[in-house]
């Protein structure tokens, strides 16, 4: 298997995985016109190098020309951070600088080497500003965001990136199956929140990358964290929680649980969630568009009067990053591919009073979907003394 | 006291405190000539605002002109972020959007209706490529980076903030005592950093930022993390950790122990780097240079013959970010003032066999320096069985 992981402490792909990806993302730039590609730390890079590089202030950069031999630029004292890379077993060139050179000239320069002058370039939408402005200014034009270029790349998923959602999912699924013990009436959010922190590193993850606790009336609000609120007999209580799993796949599920037994209209709200999410991962298949899929959600939801409190997106790519292409949302006429790997998880929202969402990550398969998230998917009954 | 924190889950100042801020950051971008700023979230945003807000695909921004009236322009699925920062208490203008809507035309009309078309902005310098680029494009003009324009008001810490640098100091320094206990032979450098992740959460800090457990040769690596590297008896670890302290200000420690008794020439080569380090801290009070105090300690290495092995700068600014200004580097003619707060940091590296590095966060004050870390600083040396 070309893409297996062959080292858990080197977190990443082996590095012809990482050789294939350099020359599609050539051919695409090549494709789009461009020069080439200005990559600095973040998503991107760590997809096409295997480098968790993530210097700030300091220049470090892949300059990928359209044709002609990739470099890297690097700060000599954070050379070192390139070892665990691809770069190296690809024999990639690397030009270090230090303090007080022109990082941006070495850029600048990388290009003219391998193709003349840089008129049209690209860079990774993560680019801070830091970096962008003084590099716009040594190019003579400000570059555009090489989104377009690598988006099919970094949408569709082999089977080693698939492989490591799997593990994730599976990971954060044994942190569901102990949230039950965590929700105790009398302590607060914050204390269940770091129950969860030290659940999902135990489980297996590299870190934490978010945990919501929202309870009674916080879990109205999506997108609430944790708080102090302290947690009462009768409360829904959403759990949506996730992080990294080497070699950096990241999980991210909700799912949604009762201190005691529900009042019969948030049993009864919750059912049509259910369905309205199992229905949404039902429609899962190659060629149906990502917008159709948010609309089977929300149809469902419609149907029974909840249009109004389904307030988000069905649903959003994951990967490396939590959040990236493709969004299920209307308006994304994309059709899914296999490989394509995404979250579906319809909510619903009663201001000031509960909450609720179910959240699983699916994989597009030949024939539908495969989900990486398998607990239950009803209410969670915790019960109370 | 103005700025103290009232609530462990605000996780910030009072709003007094904010509104203070954004009055000084008006009034230094009008006498820098700009129309205003554009912040996105970051550390920036966190401090002018108390705000968290860490949405990435999507525009949230503070429309700060030099005169008029603020504007938060934000997601509407996000407004419930602003609810935890200072926006409500100070009753800014807020301008949601939702998918379909061109927020980076919401900016640019929240400038036009505070004081006219906007020439010449800036922008936060961690405002993602994503961001600036349509942002640039609706302006009609690139805008710079407000670097120099929130400089002084970030670097200069008042006493609240001093406060939690102290607390987030006094916690590393708890991790530290617990570390001899975790650095066992046979056990890897992951390990050990696992059960640092834990300690450093457990002593207080919301999060850990990193960890770098370095053994034996890679320790003579100043950006080492972590391995699969087993301790052994002789070895000599760098151990560099830190992360945030709510409200978010970061603590930054490095101590170097030896497992068993060091080598007399590691213990003669330390007790230098003890010096140098110790002579820079001593160095430090107002009037004296950024780069004075890092030659403080190189000359110090420098006089036995350490000058090469010592390749990093002496220190970083410290305070919402790990790594922020002032950089306390050669050609850094910054003097320095009460109420700065950095690290002191030299270390000596010899490649493929050791290194070592001792590392405290001090604070500026009127006639000399408060260190906010207080553990020994000699090589600790775990006793081995």
């Amino acid at each position: 298997m070309s893409s297996a992981v062959t080292s858990a402490s080197k977190g990443r792909f082996d590095s012809d995985v990482y050789a294939g990806r350099l020359r599609a993302a050539q051919q695409a730039a090549g494709r789009a016109g461009l020069a080439g590609l200005v990559i600095t730390p973040g998503y991107d890079l760590r997809y096409l190098l295997g480098s968790r590089a993530q210097t700030f202030e300091r220049l470090t950069a892949l300059v990928l020309p359209a044709s002609g031999a990739p470099t890297v630029v690097v700060p000599r004292l954070e050379l070192a951070s390139l070892k665990e890379s691809a770069v190296p077993e690809l024999g990639l060139a690397v030009r270090d600088w230090v303090d007080g050179d022109d990082p941006y000239r070495l850029v600048a320069d990388a290009f003219t080497v391998a193709a003349g002058p840089p008129i049209h370039t690209a860079v990774t939408d993560s680019m801070p500003a830091l970096h962008l402005l003084p590099l716009a200014d040594v190019l003579g034009a400000v570059p555009i965001l090489a989104t377009d270029v690598l988006r099919r790349l970094r949408m569709i998923k082999d089977a080693a990136e698939i492989d490591a959602l799997r593990k994730a999912g599976a990971a954060i699924d044994r942190v569901h199956a102990r949230v039950p013990e965590f929700l105790v009436p009398g302590r607060t959010e914050a204390d269940v929140a770091a129950d969860i922190a030290r659940a999902i590193v135990d489980e297996g993850h590299s870190e934490v990358a978010f945990i919501i606790v929202g309870s009674g009336p916080n879990g109205a609000d999506p997108h609430h964290e944790c708080s102090d609120r302290e947690l009462a007999v009768g409360d829904v209580v959403v759990v949506d929680i996730g992080g990294p799993y080497e070699p950096g796949y990241n999980s991210d599920s909700t799912r949604t649980y009762s201190i005691g037994d529900p009042e019969p209209e948030v049993a009864q709200q919750y059912s049509v969630l259910q369905r309205a999410q199992r229905a949404a991962v039902d429609a899962v298949r190659p060629g149906i568009t990502a917008e159709q899929v948010d609309a089977v959600a929300r149809d469902v939801l419609a149907a029974e009067g909840l249009a109004d409190v389904f307030v988000h997106r069905t649903g959003h790519g994951i990967g490396l990053s939590v959040h990236e292409e493709p969004y299920i949302v209307a308006g994304n006429a994309l059709p899914l591919e296999v490989g394509m790997a995404f979250s579906v998880e319809p909510g619903i929202y009663f201001q000031g009073r509960w909450g609720a969402r179910i959240e699983d990550i699916v994989v597009v398969t030949p024939d539908g979907a495969e989900a990486v998230n398998n607990r239950p998917h009803e209410l969670v009954v915790v019960p109370v003394g």
